[in-house]
């Protein structure tokens, strides 16, 4: 199926994870594939370094057209496969319209949640702050509220930019299955606990599922009380 | 002609310049505008709240659709005026897949040059560190000598994906705009240098050039040792 391509990338990563879940929705199953450790420093190997100088992950390879940003990678499928598997774009232009803003409110999302998760492994230790922590938790306490309020606006079983799955669920989705995995209470946003069961259900998705959640599906509670 | 188009901005944002030159692109001059004030607090009031619950700006609506986010009022644009002015989407796959790679490098830089230039605005006093200024300096630098090795690396009057002007262009050229105005030095970035005094000149970067700057030529030399 899909032998002219490459996926260099880590479990559980949502970056990694938007674009395992466009290329099932595109039905480019069969793609080549290496899964790194992120530990043990893999994503700063020679063999990543040559598709992707910056030393991150996802690196993917299309042919010769080379994709590092996840948001790049999804658009870029998006563009050269429109009438494969699953059509990500809505054709209506209000769709449209709310397609793009969730997408790019999601790079918010994300950095408000790595502030918070990986707030220990940004700052070294003479650079944390009570103060700071506390500020990230109350934004990404705001963030998640903007989230939930915008699916109640929606109603049920919508999704991120309405009644279509779309690449705004592609990228935004990670990250909400990511801070469930963290510990975020259901009971106090029950419409992204209850878009998080749909989408966790869907075949792209589940095909996806990272593979270190799979093996050890005892989370952390970081996010209990956020 | 694009009396359906509401812009509330910042003089010399990058996020707002960036909309500014999609529309000028896109021929859609004569939309509604607004230049709010940042020093004053405007983002937060009523207008651009009912707008943009964030507020922040831009806050940009077409008929009812709304895209706050620039990199989603840009790819919006874009495609629901795909015919109309610049084409900013190169129809080849290598030359798209170059575009989007870029366009998402370009909020890693946006980040970059934010830890840097905006620090003392980021972090209370308490929290201010000599380390992590240092350490943000350098990431900018890396960042910075990234760019213009792939500047170098196209060869000369080449716009960010290519030969042809793309929406990398729109979306980077005001970061990029942005260090020089804060005394990035030429001599150390010639190449950066040379993209940014092509751009300069085209029609849609003039009549969309920072009100504050043509009033203010001076810039600040926050970065030239960077």
């Amino acid at each position: 199926m899909a032998k002219d391509m490459t996926l260099m990338w880590f479990s559980g990563s949502p970056p990694c994870w938007r674009v395992m879940i466009a290329l099932e929705e595109k039905g480019l199953q069969g793609y080549n594939q290496k899964l790194l450790s992120f530990e043990k420093g893999e994503h700063k190997s020679q063999e990543v370094l040559d598709i992707n100088p910056r030393g991150q992950l996802p690196a993917f390879k299309h042919g010769n057209n080379i994709l590092n940003e996840s948001y790049a990678a999804c658009l870029y499928l998006e563009g050269q496969f429109k009438s494969q598997g699953t059509r990500l774009t809505p054709e209506d232009a209000a769709a449209q319209a709310l397609m793009y803003q969730r997408m790019f409110e999601g790079i918010a999302f994300m950095e408000k949640m790595g502030n918070v998760i990986y707030y220990e492994w940004k700052f070294p230790e003479g650079e944390r702050h009570d103060s700071a922590l506390k500020r990230h938790r109350e934004a990404l306490t705001a963030e998640l509220k903007l989230w939930e309020g915008y699916l109640e606006k929606l109603g049920a079983h919508s999704y991120l930019a309405g009644k279509n799955f779309s690449l705004a669920d592609v990228l935004v989705f990670p990250c909400i299955a990511y801070v469930f995995r963290f510990g975020l209470s259901a009971k106090r946003y029950p419409k992204l606990a209850e878009y998080y069961d749909l989408l966790k259900e869907r075949p792209s998705v589940k095909a996806s599922w990272p593979k270190n959640w799979l093996e050890n599906p005892q989370g952390q509670d970081k996010l209990k009380d956020v």
